[in-house]
C-alpha cells in the first residue's frame, strides 16, 4: 500500500496547472499539496492490483480524478460550512475568499473529468458513468446534511443515508473505478464497490463515537466538539429517538445551552449517552457494517492472497482508536 | 434553425432530475426553464447538420452538456456578481441561497458531464477534451472578470482575452462538439471552432456598443447602464487607451461619480466616447471578427447550401439593432 501510495502523491504533486489566473489556480495547487492520507485514490489502484492489473500508470488518471473530485468537494463544502481549517491550514475562501473558492472548485470539478478523460477509452463510458453517479449522491449527501442541520429531528434512517450518500459512496466509487479499469465484470465491480461503500459506513461511525469518547491525547479534534456543537451525530440522532419522556427536556435544556451557559454540556450529554447505551448501538452498527464489508471481500473471485492488502487498510482505518 | 431548437428545447424539457433533495433539484429544474433562445446547443446541432449528421438524436445528449454547462456557468456567475435577476426572474441564490446556488451549480455541471457520457463512445475522449478545455476557460474568463473589475486600468489585449475566454469560446466550442460526433477531421474542426469564437467576439462587442447606444424602446437593459457602474467594455477599455492628457481628469471625475451625484454622467461619458471616437474603434473591430467568422466558413469544406443556416443565424445575432 505504501508503494502505491507514494506513486500517488507523486502524481498528484507532478500536476501542472496553469499559472494564470493566479486566484484560480492557486487555490488548487494550495488545496491538493495540503496533504492527507491520499486514501481514496490509492483504494483505485489498489482495488485495480486487486483484480490482477500490473500497470499502474493506466490507473493513474482515474486515481488523480478521484482525488480532485474530493479536494474540490472540499473546498465547496467548508465554504458552505464556513469552516475556517482544513487539515489544520486555512480553507481556501478564508485564504483567498467566497468567489475564489467557487471558482476554483469549480475548476478542480473539471479537472478531475479531465483526468479521468485519460483513462482506457474502452471503459471510459462506464468510468464516466460511475464518477457522475459518485459526484451527484456527494452534492445529494451534502444538500441533506445542511437541509438537517436545520430540522429539529432526525429519523435514523435519513441519518444513515446522509452519510452514506456524503462520505461513503465515494470510497465505493473509488474502488469501482480501480475495478473497471481492471476488466472486472459487473458483479465483481458491485462487490468491491459495496466493499468500500461499508468500510465507509463503519468508518463514519466510527468518526462520531471517538468525538465523543476519543482518547483526548490522540484524536486530533476537541473531544466532544459535536456535542458542543449539537452536530447530528449517529449518537444523538439515537438519543433522540429513544429517550424517554421524563429525560426529554433534560436533553432538550442540554441542546439550548452551550459550553458557555453550561460548562458541563459535554459530560451531562455523555451521561444521557451512557444512560441509553447508544454508544453500545453505534458500536454494533459499526461492527455490523464492517463485517458486511469483509463478506463482501470474501466473495471476490480473486486469490485470496490479493486481497490482503486491502483487509490490512480497512482494519487500519476501523481499528478502535479510543 | 427553428426545427433545430425545437428538438433542444424539448429534450431539455424532458430531462428529469430526482424529486429530492428538493433543495438540490429544484433550482436545476429552476434555471432549466427559465427558457432563453438555447442557441448554444442549437449551435451544436447546426454543426452536426453542416457535416451532414442526419441523426440528430445522437447529437442530443452534447447539446444538453452545453445547455446544462451554461446554466451551471450561469447559477454560479451570478452569485459570484451578486446579480438579482436572470432573464427577468429571480437568480437562484437570491430565491434560495448562497449555498443552494453552490451546490445546484455543482450539480448541474456533473450532469453536463453525465449528458455527454452518451455520446457515441468512439467519439467520448475528443468530446470530453472539448468540453473540458472550454470548462476551463470559461472559469478563467470568469476568474479574470473579477480580477479586472479590481483593477484600474485594464489593456485592450486583456480586455479582449477576457471576453474571449468568458463568452466566445463555449459558442466555438458547442460547434466543434457537433463537428466531432459528425466525423469531421481536425482541419474542420479547426474552422467551425474559429467561426463560433470570432462571432462570439463580435456578438460580446455589439453587446458593449448596445448598452451605449442602442434603442430604449428595443434594448432589453436600461441604455447607459454600462457606463453608469463604470463597468470595463470595450468603450471604456479604448478611451482609457486613448484619451489625451488634458481630458483624463474629466473622465476620472466621471467615473468617481454616480447618477446621483451626476445626473449626466451617461451623457457626458458618451460625449467623450464620441470625441474619442471609440464607437467607431468598436465598429470596426466587430466587422473585423465577423468577417473573420464567415471567411473560417468559406473555407469550410461542406456544401455551399448547408453552410447557408448558420450564416443567416450568425447574420440575425449580429445585425445592427442600434
Amino acid at each position: 500500500m505504501q508503494h502505491l501510495q507514494q506513486l500517488v502523491i507523486e502524481a498528484i504533486e507532478k500536476s501542472q496547472f496553469p499559472a494564470t489566473p493566479t486566484n484560480l489556480y492557486d487555490p488548487i495547487r494550495y488545496i491538493l499539496t495540503l496533504g492527507g492520507k491520499r486514501v481514496r485514490p490509492v483504494l483505485t489502484l489498489m482495488a485495480a492490483e486487486l483484480f490482477g492489473m500490473q500497470q499502474m500508470e493506466e490507473i493513474i488518471p482515474a486515481a488523480k480524478a478521484v482525488e480532485f473530485f474530493h479536494n474540490f468537494s472540499l473546498i465547496h463544502d467548508d465554504l458552505m460550512d464556513k469552516a475556517p481549517l482544513r487539515r489544520g491550514k486555512t480553507t481556501v475562501h478564508e485564504k483567498w475568499d467566497a468567489n475564489i473558492a467557487i471558482l476554483s472548485g469549480d475548476g478542480l470539478l473539471v479537472k478531475a473529468y479531465e483526468e479521468i478523460s485519460k483513462c482506457n477509452p474502452v471503459y471510459l463510458p462506464a468510468t464516466l458513468k460511475i464518477l457522475s453517479k459518485v459526484a451527484m449522491e456527494v452534492c445529494e449527501g451534502q444538500q441533506l446534511d445542511m437541509d438537517y442541520e436545520m430540522r429539529e429531528s432526525l429519523s435514523m434512517n435519513e441519518y444513515l443515508e446522509m452519510i452514506r450518500l456524503k462520505t461513503s459512496v465515494l470510497l465505493g466509487g473509488a474502488l469501482q473505478l480501480g475495478a473497471i479499469l481492471s476488466g472486472a465484470d459487473a458483479q465483481q465491480q458491485q462487490l468491491i464497490y459495496d466493499f468500500g461503500e461499508n468500510v465507509g459506513l463503519a468508518f463514519q461511525l466510527q468518526d462520531d463515537i471517538l468525538d465523543a469518547y476519543g482518547d483526548p491525547d490522540t484524536f486530533g479534534k476537541i473531544v466532544g466538539g459535536d456535542i458542543m456543537i449539537n452536530k447530528k451525530t449517529f449518537l444523538l440522532v439515537k438519543l433522540m429517538e429513544v429517550i424517554a419522556p421524563a429525560d426529554r427536556p433534560h436533553m432538550e435544556q442540554l441542546l439550548q445551552s452551550t459550553v458557555d451557559t453550561r460548562p458541563t454540556k459535554v459530560a451531562d450529554m455523555l451521561a444521557l449517552y451512557d444512560k441509553y447505551e447508544v454508544r453500545k448501538s453505534a458500536d454494533e452498527l459499526k461492527d455490523n457494517y464492517t463485517q458486511k464489508a469483509f463478506e463482501k471481500m470474501e466473495a471476490l473471485d480473486v486469490p485470496k492472497q490479493r486481497k490482503e492488502a486491502l483487509l490490512v487498510l480497512a482494519n487500519s482505518l476501523l481499528v478502535r482508536q479510543q
